[in-house]
């Protein structure tokens, strides 16, 4: 099937710059072929008009957990142990299999429909979340979250489970898989050696947290006399691709290991803040180098999985922090939410921006919304003045999953109900 | 006109808590008649159906300046020096009066767009911004912003000025108006003396910006041997009703003056995170009791009226900064962003909840969106996961201004052209 956006602004890159052009872009199959000029024998089954509209590479989440989604609002403004123990997780132990789907439903909505064309997810029980993916036409990257010791049967029994759910997966080829160590608070430094030893051997990457809070910092530091990064260094995890979650609580030199292990970060600043944990040191992240890309973490804790409004946080917050208006600019936010994050999940030749040959993962705005008039500077307009709800066309793999804001690959109404109905059963 | 909300949830105050109900509203003129009975005699000329819908009073933006809206995104990640006077002051000293007019109808679109429906606004030329509120059906509190010295004929001139337009809009119950010394570095001690016997006299309020950033706190130190804060109290701006602007830089000293003598502070946590200036102490001052009310700020410097925004920002930054989750909650963010508002500009017996006997201003939400998803805490979703554009009807005095996402007083696509037209001029 052939797509053609036709006489459309676009931000392109041209050498390190984001520049916005008029031209028009070109799809067949799952790929851009071209952009601006037309190919030989081209032929458009859709024509989408480009008046009034701007086309954006899809935004990437890089962390977020989407079965929770059917928790969201359930528990606010609840110290962490309250949180957790006194709702999130009296949920979980009831919740089913099904209900996980539902909830991964419920994400994928919300996501395309603010622009997200791919997502990097933590999970318990990827099957469902990959019945989602499939069905919505949604790209993404799973982790089974792993939990356990060095001596645990039950850790070496989830290491099985996420090569038996990957394998189940593997007919979809807009998803990949990575093995989700959870965190060195509910890992052993065994069972970290364990997992990065099997993440080599099967050429996987690692999605963990990392250093979300100081009560992480100081258990760690009183059980292994280090911090989470140089345990989590020390056990391997930084031998393969890895993509660490939070880094808020961080020393500079544990910022020159990520450095030197070239690991992503994934900075969720909605998370950090709701739960009380702080700013990560994205501003000195950047200056050294680090790949910094951006996600929501789970609608229990944030409560919002749209991109946009993470972007604008992102942009604002550490301006606030370090009290000077120049540091993380527009352009870089855009860049932290696409193609940082494509080169995070190792996706960097498929996705993260428009140009010839990569994926079609298109986000299409339309500019007649008041959030983004006059339009006279767009890229600074995505992180500080839109919300999200400009997209009106989401493409992903070349298909249009998303047009004139419905969702053309799922019932969202028959989600609306059933997240309703878990929620009211389980709380 | 009757209009009837049929069996609609509803945000509701009872004593001090805002709860959520299923109900019935009954509107008749510009008034609430009743809510829950039907009054005797109602007779409804438009029923709007309340199934999957929320009915909220409309949010105040207490601290705005509308026409600067044609400057959105115009000048970002820039030092204040170059933003204020490489970009901001040149276009202002360009910029028509009928540049103003379209630059408040496209703000007063963004803010009904996102369920405001009242707000507070500081501004050079009235007359205009006056005009685009009358239109529009919105409402506000306009001040006149006052720059000058005891001594000089020009701070005179803009006294009476102010004066002027004020009385040229009389013929408007949504409009009422206070006087607007603009802040302690561009208003000296005499004259600052000279704006508050007028606000006596005239029984008028006064809307100030004081203890923005640090080199503000400096310079009136350097000029006065104390803080804005001070500097305004002596010179008698807290012996009318009077609302301050940013209270970034405050001690607790500052915050006592500001509680004894009353003022209502509005805080505006994206503007000034975005300049650089850092983050207002709002839950040392809700603890002493301070009025504290939510705005914007223009968009050159948020770069979004969305007051929804705001609201998240609100409720996220402070546990962020003081390392609580608990700190600043949804249901208090909720209050500051409606009825604390009204209380700052002396409206709280006309709008700011729904009750019987108050202005009909009301925003109704859509809660088939997935950012309001599951239903089961509302009041925590328009914190933490709405984003403004789940407001499909307002309503503002009683008449229906928005319904269905169209804004029914005023042509967008027009106001759109315009402003694009007027910054392609400008810059």
């Amino acid at each position: 099937m052939g797509i053609l956006l036709k006489d459309i602004l676009a931000i392109l890159p041209e050498g390190n710059e984001d520049v916005i052009r008029q031209t028009s872009i070109y799809i067949e199959g799952n790929r851009i072929v071209s952009v601006g000029r037309e190919p030989e024998g081209f032929s458009a089954d859709k024509v989408i008009d480009g008046k009034d509209r701007l086309a954006m590479p899809g935004l990437i989440n890089c962390h977020t957990h989407s079965y929770m989604s059917f928790m969201r609002n359930v528990a606010d403004d609840l110290s962490f142990m309250d949180w957790l123990f006194g709702t999130i997780d009296p949920i979980e132990q009831k919740m089913t299999d099904e209900d996980t789907y539902w909830g991964a439903c419920l994400a994928i909505i919300e996501m395309m429909k603010s622009g997200t064309t791919c997502f990097n997810d933590m999970q318990m029980n990827i099957h469902q979340t990959t019945r989602a993916v499939k069905e919505s036409g949604m790209r993404a990257v799973i982790s089974r979250g792993l939990v356990g010791s060095g001596d645990d049967e039950g850790g070496q029994m989830r290491l099985r489970q996420a090569y038996e759910e990957r394998d189940a997966a593997r007919d979809c080829d807009r998803l990949t898989f990575m093995l989700g160590p959870h965190a060195p608070y509910t890992c052993d430094d065994a069972y970290m050696r364990i997992v990065s030893e099997e993440a080599k051997r099967n050429n996987m990457g690692i999605h963990v947290h990392l250093s979300e809070s100081v009560s992480e910092i100081e258990q760690i530091k009183e059980k292994y006399g280090c911090s989470p990064i140089e345990m989590a260094e020390k056990n391997g995890l930084f031998d393969v691709p890895s993509i660490a979650a939070h880094c808020v609580q961080i020393t500079e030199s544990d910022m020159d290991i990520l450095k030197r292990k070239n690991v992503s970060v994934v900075t969720n600043p909605a998370s950090n803040m709701k739960l009380g944990n702080g700013f990560a040191p994205v501003p000195a992240m950047l200056e050294k180098g680090i790949n910094v890309c951006l996600g929501t973490d789970g609608a229990a804790s944030n409560n919002s999985l749209n991109m946009f409004h993470e972007l604008n946080l992102l942009t604002l917050i550490h301006k606030g922090v370090n009290k000077t208006p120049q540091c993380v600019s527009a352009k870089e936010g855009f860049k932290i939410a696409t193609i940082n994050g494509a080169r995070a999940l190792g996706l960097e030749k498929e996705t993260g921006t428009i140009e010839e040959g990569k994926k079609a993962d298109i986000a299409i705005l339309d500019l007649n919304n008041p959030s983004l008039m006059p339009t006279n500077n767009l890229i600074a307009g995505l992180s500080y003045s839109a919300n999200g709800s400009e997209v009106d066309t989401v493409i992903i793999d070349g298909k249009i999953t998303m047009e004139n804001r419905k969702i053309l690959t799922m019932d969202e109404k028959l989600v609306y109900q059933k997240v309703n109905e878990i929620i009211n059963r389980l709380k």
